[in-house]
């Protein structure tokens, strides 16, 4: 297999198990809400989520790539970042799928720039869908809203989800070259990897700022 | 309102809150899985729960009902069949699966019959995938082959579940009028309603010998 298409076949390994685990955890956290129709919308998003799963990994499949060895490099990185967050409550949730979410589809849609069709377009096609965050975010706002303390219980809890993230996409970054090698050629240079975290950074920043918590 | 859309109100309503408890329970029991194709094909299958659930309330919603207030009866009845139910190993959540979802869906089947366009369509679309029947009850078959004590643990948990599940829907048909009216008047008389029993419990005593289960 050439570097550049073990490099898309990771890529599309490290987002079929990221779907798996958001499906598992989102699951479980939509048991937190505090009434079956927030459930069902938390549950709803889970459900989009393992339907993304399932076409990663056919086009794994179709590569001729066996889809659980090519997800297994991930599974720890994944599972670390979802054991060290588990939320204690349905507003943690939300920032949770908030944050969690968004900043990986940025990432992902950065990174779908760098490759041919038809994955291009597959990646593109399974970021999430934005009607379940305008819901979520409507919700983190609401709860700011009618409690300020909220607010700052809040922000710090999302600077930790962005903290444990960088945390293991680093790890990532170090044991898979291939997949470094995509996003370094890809963006042109360092300087340019840099800018691109800096667009990452950016627009976390102003999603906070929507729903009215400080980054 | 009047009594039969009543009755259909009440059925669509115990339909979406058994999707949206199957989603909750599945993935749950998903992670019982020894690997993660295998977690990821249940997970899979709780995916299709929420999508119907999601069906469902939006039926609910375009005949002006409230799909919270008028799933809140059933609530109890299914949240007690999952709480007496709950699997203990992997094979238990598949048997699981495989009898509750197969006689469920050889009930609306039947009730479907009894219902005017679109809901009879809307009740048929929302029947489980037979792809994902399959698979389970392949991995049934090949734990029941592969050690036979296996088999007489499976067949009473089987038993037990038909059995929580027929005490359940009989909890839900004395407290019900609507819908049990549906059922009677649908079917004919009460001696067509045993009929139908019948035919549910033929079906489930074949289902169990493809797997190698005695009833």
């Amino acid at each position: 297999m050439s570097e550049s298409s073990l490099a898309v076949t990771d890529l599309l390994a490290v987002l079929a198990y990221g779907e798996l685990s958001a499906f598992d955890r989102m699951a479980e956290d939509a048991r937190l809400a505090p009434d079956h129709a927030r459930r069902a919308a938390l549950s709803e998003m889970a459900g989009a989520e393992i339907a993304n799963y399932r076409r990663l990994v056919d086009r794994l499949t179709q590569l001729g790539v066996d889809p659980v060895a090519a997800m297994a490099p991930f599974v720890a990185a994944i599972d670390d970042y979802h054991d060290q967050t588990e939320p204690r409550d349905w507003l943690e949730g939300l920032v949770k799928a908030y944050v969690g979410d968004s900043i990986a589809d940025d990432f992902y849609r950065e990174i779908a720039g760098f490759l041919a069709s038809p994955d291009r377009e597959l990646i593109l096609d399974v970021l999430h869908d934005t009607r379940h965050v305008d819901f979520i975010a409507g919700e983190i706002r609401a709860a700011v809203e009618a409690d300020p303390k909220v607010a700052s219980r809040l922000a710090l809890w999302a600077r930790r989800l962005v903290g444990e993230a960088l945390s293991q996409a680093q790890r990532v970054a170090s044991e898979q070259d291939a997949l470094t090698e995509l996003v370094v050629h890809g963006s042109g240079d360092l300087a340019a990897v840099n800018a691109l975290f800096k667009r990452l950074t950016a627009a976390h920043t102003a999603r906070m700022a929507v729903v009215g918590l400080n980054t």
